[in-house]
C-alpha cells in the first residue's frame, strides 16, 4: 500500500500534527490530541483514534484504559495539511479524563474560566 | 482587569495555542490556528477572531481582507488549559482562503485525499 497520504501531511519539526476528535451527529469538538505518521496510520487501519501522547512519549490508545474508545467515521485535512479532523463514535460518551462528555468544559465569562459542564462519571471509576 | 485568565492558559514553547473555530449553529469545525497571548487578549476584547500568523510572523485579524470576520460567540478552554475552542459567526459563510466554507475539505478515501467540498468563490475575487 502507498502511503503518499501520509507524505502529503505537514508534520511539524516534533513529527507531530494536532488532531480534532469531533462527535459524529452531535457534532460536539470533543478533545484535541497528537499525532504522528504512525498514530494516524494505525488509527486509520484499525478504525479507532490512536494518539500520540506527548507526555507519556508513546502511543495512545484511546479508551485503552477506560473503554472510552472512539470510533472512525470520517478523517478530514485541513487546506494547509497541518491539521486533522476525526469524526469519531464516542464510546461510553465520555471523552474526556476528568470524566466529562468532552474536554471543553471551561467557559470564559467576566475574564474568568468557569467550569460549566458536568462530570458525568467519576474518574476514579474509569481509571481503576 | 486582572489577566489571571490569561496566566492559566498553557502557552507552548512558542508561546501559541492551538485554537479551533467552530460554526455557530451548524457545528461546522471551520479551520484551526494559533493565537498568543495578545490574540486572545484581542479577540476577547474586540469580539472577533484574532490569530497569530506563524507564516507572516503577526497579528492576524481574521477577515481584515476577505471581510470574512468571526464574531465570537463563546470560548472556551479545555481541560489541560492548551487548546482554545472558539464558536464564531462566519461573516461571509467563507472561512477558507481556498474559498470554501471551512479548511476541512480533503477527506481520506481509499488512502487518498480527495477534496470534497465547493469552492463557493474565487481566491481571487477575495483578496484583491
Amino acid at each position: 500500500m502507498s502511503d503518499n497520504w501520509l507524505d502529503e501531511i505537514q508534520w511539524g519539526a516534533d513529527g507531530l500534527v494536532p488532531a480534532i476528535a469531533q462527535e459524529a451527529g452531535s457534532g460536539t469538538v470533543l478533545m484535541v490530541a497528537w499525532m504522528n505518521r504512525e498514530a494516524l496510520a494505525l488509527t486509520v487501519r484499525e478504525g479507532r483514534a490512536i494518539y500520540w501522547s506527548r507526555s507519556r512519549g508513546k502511543l495512545w490508545r484511546k479508551g485503552e484504559e477506560s473503554g472510552h474508545v472512539q470510533l472512525i467515521k470520517d478523517v478530514r485535512l485541513d487546506c494547509d495539511n497541518d491539521v486533522v479532523l476525526l469524526t469519531v463514535e464516542q464510546q461510553g460518551g465520555i471523552a474526556c479524563h476528568t470524566g466529562r462528555h468532552n474536554c471543553f468544559f471551561k467557559q470564559l465569562r467576566d475574564e474568568a474560566w468557569v467550569s460549566v459542564d458536568p462530570v458525568l462519571k467519576d474518574p476514579q471509576q474509569i481509571y481503576r
